[in-house]
């Protein structure tokens, strides 16, 4: 069988019980130019929220009843296609089950192995997380060295990264912005930034004037609202402000506060790009290869928070939102599906 | 004598009769290297209500007692510099007043004579009105032949510029946003846009998705909070959002309302970003010598709301925040100043 969860009501505000079902469907057969995967790993990725909502977004909304859109990676253990040998170790978008079909409409991308990589390393900083920090810093917030750059969700998975490139590449000053003392400690003494402040602390732009005096060059913004705002007011002539996320506004969609300093963007002859890192694709190598260097240079130190069992996937979406996570999100559904 | 206005107090909300006071200072005299103006007309322009603020701006706010910053034109009566010759009419930061001095800190540009242009004309659509309409569009929007470009503030003096420029560029459809059926037919009737949407009438959003509804391309912002946010919900793929002012926003600093649709940035990978057209300062050639030849030709339609009398001044900066005048405000000071 293959166990499967579905989206069965739309959500208001946080995923609950009602949201999702557990149902068991029979295990796909592999028919003509196709592969059978088994799902080892999920990708936990705030945009899975988005999906749910039946808004306007840069893919359709999941439909009630269809299997919940998640990225991910396993095994495959049956080809009829040339592209994909059994043992292959693949990465694309599994969904929220124990198996799934690769054909034309779903490719997957073989990973590589012998690489010394465990799997959860690759689909956090060589996954679609890595690499949207790395076009989201360097081509659509135009990162030059000697900027100041803040990154708003900085514990994440994103935005630990965010920072560590800006750093590697010689930003002036790197300053996070995190939920709470002991994710602000963790910014500074693990990622290296050189500063974190608490969101959750009153003042937060008085603060960020604070620690950035001169103004931030690069504010890379994974959460929206208030504290979009409170960046906004701190921004240097000429800034670049990233819209990489708005997760503070993901399940408030009706009630989404409004951003008020927009005027700074004149005041400032600044700019705000949103970004949608899957338009990038044809340039993913170029990300991967800056950070597998890294990685194996030991300068890129990454977190995953790792969830067992396909049934807890909605609850592992819900730390996003409440910040109990630490790190890269990831659901394990096999563990035996590892990368050699 | 010289009359000047100089600001009182800093207006909360709207300009009032305590915000001005009309004074009289003896005439400046014209030392080494300076040419004494006599003041022709002003241009209003609703940044200096931005001016007014004790906010950070481009500029530095407006002093208590010091004479209300504005550009103007007038014309050298006495020169003692070899930049300026007596007879020449000039323009540049005459201020609100009757008489000014030009030196190295506040240098005037020598308007060309014999062009059977008007004074008003020039100040409006080849002085920083007219420029800030093409560099907008042009440079900071991005403008493309085919675009579908949407304006609000459209009867306004920069508006209806923008307009006009994006159909003689060949935009495939140009609609405008304006305050009542009379403007509204203007912008369609006289400025030739394709429609125009009067944001007085409910549902602008839903309204601006009939009337394009394959999206935005460009969208060119004179008016910020409710307006700006129906148009990011139309956006299009790659849509640039230009911010040239906020006028909805400046009475009313402290309540500002925030625009909420900013996740539509991220969701169509769109650009919102703020300029000041004195930026642009070392190409203003390159758009006057578009504008001028539009004006030759016929095919640039303008309108200027001429009120007399330097006292008036200040209810002529409150007509662009009430939608009482039509086309470009200017204060006649002098009607004697004229070009030859």
């Amino acid at each position: 069988m293959n166990r499967q969860i579905i989206l069965a009501n739309r959500p208001v505000g946080a995923v609950d019980s009602t949201t999702t079902t557990l149902v068991e469907s029979p295990r796909p057969s592999c028919g003509p130019d196709q592969a059978l995967i088994k799902v080892g790993m999920l990708s936990i990725d705030p945009t899975i929220r988005t999906w749910m909502n039946d808004a306007p977004g840069y893919l359709p909304p999941i439909g009630i009843g269809d299997v919940i859109r998640s990225s991910g990676a396993g095994v495959v253990v049956e080809s009829n296609s040339s592209r994909y040998n059994p043992g292959d170790i693949v990465y694309g978008m599994t969904n929220w089950q124990e198996w799934v079909l690769a054909d034309d409409q779903n490719k997957f991308t073989v990973l590589p192995q012998g690489m010394g990589l465990d799997l959860a390393t690759v689909l956090n900083v060589l996954g679609v997380t890595g690499i949207t920090a790395y076009f989201g810093l360097t081509d659509v917030g135009q990162f030059h060295e000697g900027d100041v750059v803040v990154v708003s969700g900085a514990a994440g998975a994103t935005g630990s990264v965010v920072g560590q490139i800006a750093k590697a590449r010689g930003a002036r000053r790197v300053v996070g912005i995190a939920g709470g003392p002991e994710k602000c400690a963790e910014v500074v003494e693990s990622y290296g930034f050189d500063d974190c402040l608490d969101y959750r602390e009153p003042h937060l732009a008085r603060r960020l004037h604070e620690s950035c005096p001169e103004g931030i060059d690069v504010y890379f913004d994974n959460v929206g609202g208030e504290i979009l705002d409170a960046a906004l007011s701190n921004i240097a002539m000429r800034a670049r402000v990233v819209l990489c996320g708005a997760i503070s506004q993901y399940n408030e969609m009706k009630n989404a506060r409004g951003v008020t300093n927009t005027s700074m963007l004149i005041m400032r002859r600044a700019r705000m790009e949103g970004f949608i890192v899957l338009d990038y694709s044809s340039r993913f190598a170029e990300a991967q290869l800056e950070l597998a260097g890294m990685v194996h240079a030991g300068s890129l130190v990454h977190r995953e928070h790792l969830v067992t069992g396909l049934e807890h996937a909605p609850d592992a979406l819900n730390l996003l939102f409440t910040g109990g996570n630490h790190g890269k999100t990831l659901v394990v559904v096999d563990e035996d599906v590892q990368l050699g």
